[in-house]
């Protein structure tokens, strides 16, 4: 999906959702441990309750992992059934990185053979680390600046040299011109919504893909104060409040509630920045 | 394995060398291509060559995911086959790192369900992205701090702050109190060998993963010039130089006689430091 078919998409749902499929084997409803497999099962039922809520899925792969080879089935199922939906913009949340070579095969896996529109990447190894994927055509990089946990502090918030720019505003001018606006996304936490307008300083069309708000505690609004652009420039994610709304037969309802209350504030943003 | 079985195995097999299974299907012999599992069966004949000379074996995930469910197949076999072996030091060359609960999913999957000694992170996202990998009894971290690739440069060597000190130097200042040198390595890069002087002065004790000796250019002596300490504290990494010695039907016995080459010279560089 590019740049213009994902703004198109925005506008049609009137929504910037992204719902994160973190789906845990131990927390999805015990009923579904019948199924064949249980994972893509539960999968499959949220992403048929939502998906003309959200404009983006974002599978994070260390909850397949974690299940070894059977979960990397189930993580390969929940790809291809995204891909038959229509207009989805998919992220795969692997948070990769490594040098070109391995990269190469880290692109191969994520944007080749599984087909994802996207990947989440670590810039801590720079440039070579980052540019295999960016030779994917139509396919698009989410690079981590500022992330949403604790941990960010330790070195993303580092001050730098004389100009005194912190760690995550270094990835954020000097990773632009490895790839386009077309290309290239952003992390950004949403439990630091004031920092978005130091974000925007550097990337100021670049779309932000911004996790935090929900279970981790960030503020819908906020971000959209600080982040939105013309084009809207956001993809919000929300995982367990969505995921895990019910624990019950009801768990697919429950979830599809969740995203339309999140929907529906953000086409009342969307209307209030006049994107709509 | 801990630090004094890891210390018991480098003197008893007079090596520090760490085989890097970065393999490749395209590269492998073709005639393995009739194999069930010509990967499995590429690592099989590499670790049977090879066992008696090198201290631990570090699979790069990137090689396997590439290959889809299948690939972790071959991991999951591979991994499985390592442990089979007397006293080898196991290392998941994944280069994970995300917020907590994420984390704590590929520790599952990584140091739990596949039982490795070790697994390597990257420090971007903070402390809180690496401890859950720590609470694994007798499992390992390994903290990229300096890589041997070109992108190092890019946010790895930045200064900060009124110190003057650089993002890596920042990352062996600050995450040594996470763990301890029972638990705990980090990715110094051989490309740049001098600059392991650096880093002792942060981590004289912890062990060091050197990878680039080999295709990427490093070399042995000026590292262990730099990097060795009185109970060796290094494991240098050789991945391509030994796999794709032949693609002919002597691949093993040419990958065995390259390892040899570099566990003769580390024999003789632990006699020159008396470590023998």
């Amino acid at each position: 999906m590019n740049r213009n078919e994902l703004i198109q998409t925005i506008r049609a749902r009137q929504s910037f959702l992204c719902i994160g499929l973190d789906s845990d084997i131990e927390k999805i409803p015990r009923h579904l441990m019948s199924e064949e497999d249980p994972v893509f099962a539960f999968n499959k039922a949220i992403i048929d309750a939502t998906h003309d809520l959200a404009v983006a899925y974002k599978p994070n792969t260390a909850f397949y992992e974690s299940r070894g080879s059977e979960g990397w089935k189930s993580l390969e199922k929940t790809i291809a059934y995204l891909k038959r939906q229509d207009n989805l913009f998919t992220i795969a949340d692997a948070k990769r990185g490594d040098i070109g070579n391995s990269s190469k095969q880290y692109a191969i896996a994520f944007l080749g053979k599984m087909d994802f529109d996207a990947i989440t990447l670590s810039p801590y190894m720079g440039k070579d680390s980052i540019t295999p994927f960016l030779e994917y055509e139509g396919k698009w990089v989410v690079l981590l600046a500022l992330t949403s946990n604790p941990g960010a502090g330790d070195f993303q918030a580092l001050r730098v040299g004389i100009d005194n720019d912190r760690v995550f505003e270094k990835v954020l001018q000097r990773s632009p011109e490895w790839g386009s606006t077309e290309n290239m996304m952003y992390v950004a936490g949403a439990t630091r919504a004031d920092m978005l307008s130091y974000i925007r300083k550097y990337v100021p069309e670049h779309f932000l893909l911004v996790p935090g708000v929900g279970a981790q505690g960030g503020s819908l609004e906020e971000v959209v104060e600080h982040g939105i652009t013309r084009d809207c420039g956001l993809i919000i994610n929300a995982s367990r409040s969505i995921l895990y709304a019910s624990d019950a037969g009801d768990f697919a309802e429950k979830a599809r509630q969740e995203a339309e209350k999140l929907q529906k504030r953000m086409a009342a943003l969307l209307r209030k920045h006049e994107i709509l």
